[in-house]
């Protein structure tokens, strides 16, 4: 079959428009680049609707993909549905995962308040879940986690852990209705070394200009903070929410 | 005095030519972009020579800024010199500080193996310099410390902190002469949590696809782990760096 070759081609178009998120919302579809990504939505309760090909690639042989229709398209076609300088001749269109309800039992939980930046954001995830943490609350403001530079700076963790949209606040209530202690993070906490490690806990990060917000902190039950040795007047979200998070689990 | 005008005005295209390394090392200056971080720069042991301001912007009234010259350009010639969509009319040539012989002496030391991502880098020097690492290597491979990436996630923390390019087995047995314990990092090494903070040491941290030579590895006291329980195969590299640079340091 002949590739698809006009950037006016329907389905192009239609592929094209879930670079934003309006029509990502719209659709509950949206792009995951390259090769190492689509291998591990096939593998994660991911539906992988359509895996897009530049002309003359093959899918590898071990991949199972019996329910997903496979496109061939130019190289010109391709890099027109990439984000990035080098999108390894693969882009797949998959369905948003159900955000789940997530349930806040006894476990570990990570609330996010306003986090704008998507590697940072990405990153958080991808730490968020190597770190078994059963749930992360996306609250208001924060980057849309199907937005392509998320997912990529995930390294595939958003098809392995639960997300949802959630006012905070709530969220907050309900980790204290269910006796799971809440960690807010600011300047003017107690050092995070003086906590031992918790079975359960939820903990709150926020904006990387303007910190959790001060309702957020006056909720929580206790608010840490990671001591600056140096001139820098605070680290990273995704490095603190880095030493946070695995100290807070222990081993 | 009329701002310049033309991007084709010598000193522009000069100036442009910083976002190559190449020029970067002929001339041994620099470009920082952004209110913050030029701020940052006329704090620090920085000869800051030039500030671009847009025409109608103004340097901050408590500004040091007596043996700096100001040159003022039109909107579209700052948006020449600057790689962010958001320059804030503000961009200053700097002289590279030299670069210092680092002196291991009983100290804590990070070593950076072909590290390549900006951003990645960038974030790793200002968590370093927060937790007040007295020196970071740069080892083959990695990025250069004034890109302008790498000066933009450093949030300023590049001019507070001793930088050298080295070849890091040297590097490696310098520390070793100096009984400064080494650690790599590993998927196969021991946990990092079961070693105790430490007074001194070098930590070694890899390359984002393949970690830290083997050849590095080998020649470590010690080769550290984080463990994973999810499926995500590793960590971002400048969280892990985070969290061991935290537990190696203590408190």
């Amino acid at each position: 079959m002949e590739p698809i070759s006009s950037i006016q081609n329907a389905r192009i178009k239609a592929w094209r428009k879930l670079f934003k998120k309006r029509e990502r919302d719209r659709s509950g579809l949206f792009l995951v680049e390259g090769v190492h990504l689509v291998e591990e939505a096939l593998k994660a309760p991911v539906n992988v609707k359509v895996i897009v090909l530049v002309e003359g690639k093959d899918i590898p042989e071990q991949w199972k993909v019996k329910n997903t229709e496979i496109v061939y398209v130019t190289e010109r076609v391709l890099q027109e549905l990439s984000e990035t300088e080098t999108p390894q001749g693969m882009i797949a269109v998959c369905e948003q995962p159900e955000l789940k309800n997530i349930v806040f039992d006894q476990g570990k939980y990570v609330l996010l308040d306003n986090i704008q930046d998507p590697g940072n954001l990405g990153s958080i995830l991808r730490t968020a879940e190597a770190a078994g943490i059963q749930g992360v609350i996306f609250g208001e403001g924060c980057a849309d986690p199907y937005n392509g530079k998320v997912v990529r700076a995930t390294q595939g963790a958003l098809f392995h852990i639960s997300v949802q949209r959630m006012d905070l606040s709530e969220a907050v209530d309900l980790c204290k209705e269910n006796n799971i202690p809440v960690f807010g993070t600011s300047l003017s906490g107690s050092t995070y070394s003086a906590i031992a490690p918790q079975d359960s806990f939820a903990l709150i990060l926020g904006n990387e200009g303007a910190g959790v917000h001060h309702d957020l902190l006056h909720k929580a039950d206790q608010n840490l903070y990671i001591p600056i040795y140096g001139q820098s007047e605070s680290l990273n979200v995704s490095v603190a929410a880095g030493i946070l998070i695995y100290h807070l689990r222990g081993d």
